[in-house]
């Protein structure tokens, strides 16, 4: 299965106004400090602020919309720990429906307890990811459950477009020369860009990965889906291989302008700068967005950026790492 | 001077209109995990997403809100490096007008940016906060210009009402059984108080202080303003001597049922439960109000409790101290 960048705008045009009935826009806000330094007008789509704190809450959505009553009550299904098994149970919990999230023995406590919260059914099973996928996508099957998948679904990538979508209200006419977007399996990133290029043929898209785990842009580089020799990194929401023949590997491949590979270090720092001026909590694969942002200073310098911060899921452990 | 609380209550309730146009009400939201641990809804304002993350906003503009046009851009002098000299340059940014913010010379380079991108004039004189707040006064009496206080004026105590004026809005006629305020120079807690309790005159309120540093509270044991030996405390928002003769000794004595004393331990603990179960950044004054719900959870039980999440305004380095 493929998706052209004008069915996955249209896609998303489309949605939009479904999901706005249940999430509300984040804020659109130039950053002063992060402007000064880098010569440019750097604004920030802080979907940090959005439900479950992370824009998985929008391609969950936008996924479970397309579902009827009778299929969110007989159960939806999907593997996750992070942000998108709380986008599922956000989904679920605003339009009604019952959940089941695959999930690893060793998960942490606080991320099980807001999974929980949501109102989902927990199975804890294993350690391994890539199995819980797997028995989340049989046990679906299996009963004629839907399984939800992260990002490789038109209905998920639509649904994160609508970041594009507000973006576009939000300049309200105004300029815009470029995005900078964190990239995992590459669902964030191709329903940006489609809806930005549908409308801003001249906006340059940057793509961003950590140098430990760049999976897609590797894939991109080779001309095929590829396997990545990934350590670890603090941007674990982007952390990961690319599902084969997932539909997002073509839409980045069109639409991505340029892959910025960002050093651990490079994310620690957007982090504590983010911190630090605009005293806002964001997550290891936000910064490295920021981070990204930075790398690319001189060719940024004069311009109008939007830095898409995804998300603010970060455990104090986690950050007390980071920012030691 | 003093100020009663019924008078503090009228006049917070007479300027939330104004404050409304250029400060956005916050968040009034329930804290799932927060409630589930203390078997109570707990219901957080959020004012650390106030602008320039602080509700020190609300008491600055409600004071320059009083002034005309001329004594604006006449100038408006102040002494703070932290949350109150952002909420002066927040107001004059907002409302057109000249500030002058007297600092140490040793103020956080994030904290100097700050000031200085909200278009203040910063004058860096030495280390002790004592000498620059004699020097800021003595200035603006010099040259016929208006000093704002930090907490010690009527208008300030109105302006940091206007939280609980939202609070009762937000409520919409539902119960409330309890505050919890986090306790410095006293503006904020006599101000929430006195309005809430003459709508709600059974409210109970608790005023927050941490045991390294309760001026107030030990002022209010003492019945006359007293000297505490301070130790450092993470709550740096609230550390700090009571001004002779300030209004908020009267309104604090009158007002708080119940003086909750926190040790640093548990003002980082609930800064971390903030941070791993709503993801939201908040500073050290904040995380003492939290503590201090925690701290009375067996007579918070199965009650409706409101939580003053006062500032988010924390940096990197003292986040990675207090998560370490």
């Amino acid at each position: 299965m493929t998706l052209s960048p004008a069915d996955a705008a249209r896609r998303a045009e489309a949605v939009a106004p479904r999901l706005r009935e249940h999430l509300p826009p984040t804020p659109f806000v130039r950053y002063g400090a992060f402007s000064e330094e880098l010569e440019c007008d750097v604004l920030v789509k802080c979907e940090h602020q959005q439900r479950t704190a992370s824009f998985k809450a929008r391609g969950a959505m936008a996924k479970i919309l397309t579902l009827t009553d009778a299929e969110r009550q007989a159960g939806v299904v999907t593997a996750s720990t992070g942000n998108h098994g709380l986008g599922v149970g956000n989904a679920l919990a605003t339009l009604g429906g019952h959940g089941i999230v695959y999930l690893p023995e060793n998960a942490s406590p606080s991320k099980v307890g807001a999974l929980r919260r949501l109102g989902l059914e927990l199975r804890a099973e294993g350690t391994d990811t890539g199995v819980l996928e797997t028995k989340a996508r049989a046990y679906a099957a299996e009963h004629g459950l839907t399984y939800v998948p992260p990002y490789n679904d038109p209905d998920v990538v639509a649904g994160q477009g609508t970041v594009a979508v507000e973006i576009l209200e939000q300049l309200n006419g105004a300029p815009l020369d470029a995005v900078v977007v964190a990239v995992g399996g590459g669902g964030l990133i191709s329903g940006i860009a489609a809806v930005l290029k549908a409308h801003l043929p001249d906006v340059r898209v940057y793509g961003a990965q950590p140098v430990n785990d760049d999976a897609m842009a590797a894939s991109v580089r080779a001309g095929q889906i590829t396997m990545v020799d990934a350590g670890p990194t603090l941007s674990d929401g982007t952390a990961g291989s690319v599902e084969p023949g997932s539909i997002t590997f073509g839409l980045c491949r069109e639409l991505v302008d340029d892959w910025v590979l960002v050093e651990e270090d490079a994310i620690r720092a957007a982090l504590r700068t983010v911190i630090d001026t605009e005293h806002q909590l964001i997550e290891g694969s936000a910064a490295l967005a920021f981070a990204a942002a930075r790398q690319r200073r001189t060719e940024l310098t004069g311009r109008r950026v939007a830095v898409v911060s995804c998300g603010g899921n970060i455990s104090s452990t986690t950050l007390a790492a980071a920012l030691s």
